[in-house]
């Protein structure tokens, strides 16, 4: 059986990941979603086990001590990451799976599946981006200027992706995502892996 | 302005390259498409200028003495090629071009345009492309044995293209078609480009 793909959905903080995701969701049902851990604090209406895994401090850093972390990042003093089992399991069984993580974690994930599909969510304009990080209203002055900073640095590490999304409209991003994710699928070298695939079990059968 | 697109649209004789490219003139109405020239006679319902450039032997081999074919082939006695000029016109003016065209053109193309979106329609299987060659009605067996061998060396050629999209239904086999598109202008590479150009655009106003 060919494996899932892996496909990481990336970008600066505040470029709107999470919606785009919680949209895809609802076009995308047949994709698996990764959920993060992190030791952040619960923001209204999130859910532990759905939207995050929420860790103390000590419960994470002992998840990273033993290997189960695939990657992760502390980012505004927090740590965010991804459980590795889940991942591999997926992948393995032939479904694919989508991983919302910041920038920093995709690039260590890539380090370990460089053949994973990489996905750079970008803001229309930094302006942009700037709007929709005070817009939040629930952060500091200091939180934002240095998450504007981040996020300029962040913009720099597109070289690494495959693919820039522009989040202009959310249809429009999730639509475009789509689209990746089908010609990801008619790479050559996945139908040439198919192929041989389907021929070895023609052969075994006769 | 960013480049337009070129996308090879190739395939083995009678896996439905031209029922598929006519069903994508309803669906990506943007797509521009090249239109071959040829020495076969033209089929019932095909007209010079929109199926086919009609050409003799001598008008084509003319054509190619100047340098104005960007690939030609001959195949079952027959040439087929692409006019140059309307290709890279095209482009230049930044609208994706589409051509549908047989396998060794293809790789002809590719010499010139490396950067090409190079997509093998495949048959489901062998046998239902042979069903696909004889139920044409229009050949003699000697022409239909010797188009099922081309097809066999041809499908060899896939490993030289990027996408393989499987031609087991038409609407899905064009709905794959316009995902590699929407996702080849997402590639991070155009992406970067046009941000590039329009900092020095802004730079060239200050």
């Amino acid at each position: 059986m060919n494996k899932g793909l892996l496909i990481v959905l990336s970008g600066p903080s505040g470029v709107g990941k999470g919606t785009v995701c919680s949209v895809l969701r609802h076009k995308m049902p047949e994709l698996v979603y990764s959920v993060s851990a992190t030791t952040r604090s619960p923001r209204l209406g999130e859910t532990d086990g759905i939207n995050y895994f929420f860790k103390t401090r000590e419960q994470f850093q002992e998840l990273i001590s033993r290997g189960a972390m695939l990657e992760y990042a502390e980012y505004v003093n927090n740590y965010y990451g991804t459980p590795r089992d889940f991942v591999e399991h997926t992948i393995n069984s032939g479904k694919d799976i989508i991983l919302e993580i910041e920038v920093q974690g995709a690039l260590k994930v890539k380090e370990t599946f460089p053949q994973g599909v990489f996905i750079f969510l970008m803001p229309p304009s930094l302006e942009v981006l700037k709007q929709r990080i005070t817009g939040r209203g629930t952060e500091s002055q200091e939180i934002i200027d240095s998450r504007m900073s981040i996020a300029a640095e962040e913009i720099n590490l597109i070289r690494y992706y495959d693919y820039a999304v522009v989040n202009d409209e959310i249809e429009a991003a999730c639509h475009r995502i789509q689209s990746i994710v089908t010609a990801e699928h008619c790479r050559k070298e996945r139908y040439l892996a198919s192929l041989a695939e389907s021929m070895q079990a023609a052969s075994e059968k006769a």
